[in-house]
C-alpha cells in the first residue's frame, strides 16, 4: 500500500464525488482514478479492496459535513434559548444544501450498508457516536428540551433532508423555516426554557 | 409492446425486487428478466426502454405500500383522539417493516431522481399527491392537531423510516414507540383535542 496521505485524502473525495454521482454500483477503484484525475490502477495501490475504501469513505463525509468547531463556538455564545435551537435547526440545514455532495453519498452509504454488514455496523456506530454527541451537547450547553425533544428533532431534520436532496418539490423550501421554528417550539414544549 | 397485463405487472414486481436488492443502477432489462424467471428479452417487449419501466415502478410501489381502504375504515371507526393518531403512526412504522422491499426500492428511486429530473417530477408528484391525502384524511376525520402538526409529523416519520430501513441500530427498536407517542402529544400541543 502505498502511503501518500494528501493523495489517499483526495483519492477518498474523488470516491464521495462517485457516490453522490453515480452511486454506490458505479463506485469502483476505475470510476474513482477517472475522477480524481490520476492514472489508472492508482486507487487499487492504495486501497486493499472497495471494502477498504469503503470504510475510509464513512470516515472522511463525516469530517467533510461537520461543523467548523470556531463557528460552533462563535454561535454557541448566545445565551441557550429556544432562538438559539432554532438558529441551530437552521443552520444544520442550510448545511445540507451546501454540502450536497456529502449528504448525498452519506444516503448512498446508507442504501449500500442494507447489502453489507460490515458497513453497516461501521456506519450505525459513526451516527450513533454522532447522535449522542448532540445529546451531550445540547445538554451541557444548557439549550432548552429534553432528551425525546433531541431526539424527534433528530427524526424530522433527517426527513426534511431527504426530502430536501432527493425531491425539493415535496416540502417547499418556502416553508422550511417556519417547519424548523414549530418543530423546535412544540417539540420542546410548553413546561420548559 | 405485448399486452398481458399480469405479466406486466409481474415484471413491474420484479423491477422493484432488483431495485430493492441492487440499487437503480442494477435495474437492467436483463435482471429484471431473470428475476422475474421470464426468459432473456421479455421486459424490452413490455417497456420502451428503462425510463417506461421507471415510471411504472413509481405507481406500482406505492400500490404495493398504500393501506387497505378496508383496513383504514377499521381502524377509523374510532373516535378520533390522540390515541388514535397515535396507533395510525405505529401502523405506518409497522408498514415499513412488512413493506421493507417497498420501501427500500422508494428510497433507491428517490436517489436515482437527482440523477433524472423527469423521475424527479413524477415521484415529487406522486408524494406530494399522498401528503396531500393525508392532511385532507387527517381534516375530514376530525383528527386532533393542525397543518404544521401532520407536516412535522410526517418529516418525523420519514426520518424513522429511513432509519429503521438503513440503520436500524441507531435508533433502537424499543424506543420506537415511546417517541412515536411523544411525537403526536407534542406536535398537536397541549391547546387541542
Amino acid at each position: 500500500m502505498v502511503r501518500n496521505p494528501e493523495r489517499r485524502t483526495a483519492l477518498v473525495d474523488a470516491a464521495i464525488e462517485v457516490l453522490a454521482r453515480d452511486g454506490a454500483r458505479g463506485l469502483t477503484f476505475r470510476a474513482v482514478d477517472v475522477a480524481a484525475g490520476v492514472p489508472n490502477g492508482t486507487a487499487s495501490n492504495y486501497f486493499a479492496n472497495r471494502d477498504a475504501l469503503l470504510a475510509q469513505v464513512t470516515g472522511q463525509i463525516h469530517q467533510r459535513i461537520a461543523p467548523d468547531p470556531a463557528e460552533v463556538a462563535e454561535v454557541m455564545k448566545a445565551p441557550p434559548s429556544r432562538a438559539l435551537v432554532v438558529e441551530l435547526m437552521g443552520w444544520i440545514n442550510r448545511r445540507v444544501a451546501a454540502q450536497r455532495t456529502g449528504y448525498l453519498a452519506m444516503l448512498e452509504l446508507r442504501l449500500e450498508a442494507t447489502r453489507r454488514p460490515e458497513l453497516q455496523e461501521e456506519l450505525t456506530r459513526a451516527i450513533r457516536e454522532t447522535l449522542d454527541d448532540d445529546l451531550r451537547f445540547h445538554e451541557e450547553g444548557g439549550l432548552p428540551g429534553d432528551r425525546t425533544a433531541v431526539l424527534l428533532t433528530y427524526l424530522a431534520m433527517t426527513g426534511l433532508m431527504l426530502e430536501q436532496l432527493t425531491l425539493p418539490g415535496v416540502v417547499p423550501a418556502e416553508e422550511t423555516d417556519g417547519l424548523i421554528a414549530a418543530l423546535v417550539e412544540r417539540t420542546i414544549g410548553p413546561s420548559e426554557g
